[in-house]
């Protein structure tokens, strides 16, 4: 990406292992984030450009010398953020602050979309996975490196657990993600906030078990009207605006919890004194999709959830600067890349 | 209190039985409150005054029909809000969400810093203690209607626990008891942020291992340098300015969360961003005192604990106007008030 709405193809340096902890991946699916809107809105033109992609599933091409759980041909999967495995932090599971950690597509890491990556810290950071590199399953397993995770994330951060009620903000894929996590962290009821029919159709299959197509105060009035006047117990904010985030902590149930995983592209949290007298408590972050593939992962395996249905468009590599257009024109919800 | 700096003491009717569910309490001990120190900054003139005091020790003189816990001669803590003890929301533990609760001083019911009050929902609201009423642990059990269980739900919210790093911002009488309640819930380090030399003083004693006397940026880096550039697992913030809230939220370890129990005096909460990155939680607000007395009551009943060390200064129902004086120019940290 050299600038807003400016996103092209370019042929870069084949990568190679630098350090004796990298794996080489010839990458078989990728695809296009939300938060990737982000920069695709509003970045700077910028001459050298950045590599985008932060998702991916591929197949391990060669390994460094101190790589000891992968081998050439294992095919694997990437969490959004990569991390050492043993560190403090790994170890509590918020491998997004991992000592040794860091962002695919910064320095001389390679952006996940494109057709091949140099995997720092390979041993802590790749996931085998136990399908072929075409498999069926292929779609939602690529959730799990980020937009499943990130949803899972928001349902933990927001408490979800049986019988509560749950509210989520956003039916993008993080969002219905959000839905699909909290049915299956058990809540009994989850209403989703959004008013795109195609989307919040896919919620419903999902678990959602209430569509509030308002926006702003009507929906807060929706959304206390169906909870007689209570709120949610949990609230899934998955937008990263400040509307979105004001909802959320005007919908969440005294002493409940908002989830949050929308990057916020807003400075400071509105909403302190009312939160302040109902105990809303504001957690989650950015996710740390590592710490939850191998708990998701029998879900997705043996079919029970299809995370992968967020996605509606399929390209090849050379789709991708259109694949950002549909996703920001609201054509398509999530784009997956075959490169 | 008839507007800022200005409380009076008024001769008022006396509080009589209007609902089965009341009792008339006798007041033993009160005492002034840091949360009544900003309407004595910044209250409206007003001609009917508002009656203030909301933490109160006292002795039943009568009930009302449908109550039948209490009898006349018991001696009696109030948690400064007054609660059903039956509905959903104090079942789960959050009083101050009662559906029939109230605040002290507000409507027909009266304020904590006089002779006598009318207690509704006396049978959820109000703890026998088996003590006598002129007990020497008089000031620690006042604590528990306020001072000391808003520590403990800061404590609480910061998800403090054995092992665990916590840091205290603020030195006043819910900073001191926050401190105290880190210890007794198994804190392995307690910083404490203040400058007031006799504060902190109490604060070591209360078991931190660490005062840091700098404020603002310069509070940070000493917080950082003291923590090996992590931060703290748990941050208290007992204070409710912005500014102490922004330290709060940059000296927590990254998946660490702020339990902030200062009412807050700022409409957002600071430092939406860097919070996202790092997983910070930010839970807390206004303490369900009710729920944590009896879990409170025997450490303080055994003398393990003396959180009545917050109280430097005791004075009769006519020295409160000086009280409020003494304490907003930090003469004094907390006022016992015997009427």
């Amino acid at each position: 990406m050299y600038g807003a709405g400016d996103v092209r193809i370019d042929d870069v340096p084949d990568p190679r292992i630098l350090e004796p902890t990298d794996a080489l991946v010839r990458i078989t699916r990728s695809c296009i984030c939300g938060s990737d809107l982000w920069p695709y809105k509003t970045m700077e033109a910028s001459d050298e450009g950045r590599r985008m992609g932060h998702e991916f599933i591929g197949v391990v091409e060669d390994t460094g010398s101190a790589v000891t759980t992968l081998r050439r041909g294992d095919v694997v999967v990437a969490p959004f953020v990569f991390s050492d495995g043993t560190c403090d932090f790994c170890a509590e599971g918020l491998h997004t602050s991992c000592r040794g950690g860091g962002f695919w597509g910064a320095g001389d890491v390679d952006g996940g979309q494109g057709e091949a990556v140099r995997v720092p810290l390979a041993d802590g950071t790749l996931v085998k996975l136990p399908v072929p590199e075409d498999d069926a399953l292929m779609p939602s397993l690529l959730t799990l490196s980020d937009v499943f995770a990130t949803g899972h994330h928001a349902a933990v951060c927001a408490r979800v657990a049986p019988g509560k009620t749950v509210a989520v903000v956003g039916d993008g894929a993080v969002g219905l993600c959000g839905v699909l996590a909290a049915r299956r962290l058990g809540a009994e009821r989850i209403l989703i906030l959004g008013r795109h029919e195609d989307r919040t159709a896919i919620a419903r299959e999902f678990g959602a078990t209430d569509v509030v197509a308002e926006r702003g105060k009507a929906a807060v009035e929706r959304v206390m009207e169906l909870t007689q006047g209570d709120g949610a117990h949990a609230v899934l904010e998955c937008v990263g605006l400040e509307d979105a985030f004001k909802t959320a902590l005007r919908i969440t149930r005294p002493g409940g919890a908002v989830g949050r995983v929308g990057v916020p592209q807003f400075e400071a949290l509105p909403a302190a004194v009312p939160t302040f007298l109902n105990n809303v408590t504001v957690s989650g972050g950015i996710a740390p999709a590592r710490a939850y593939i191998e708990e998701l992962l029998p879900d997705v395996l043996e079919g029970r959830l299809e995370p992968g249905r967020v996605f509606d468009r399929a390209i090849a590599l050379d789709g991708v600067p259109d694949g950002y257009r549909a996703m920001d024109d609201r054509e398509a919800v999530k784009v997956l890349v075959k490169p």
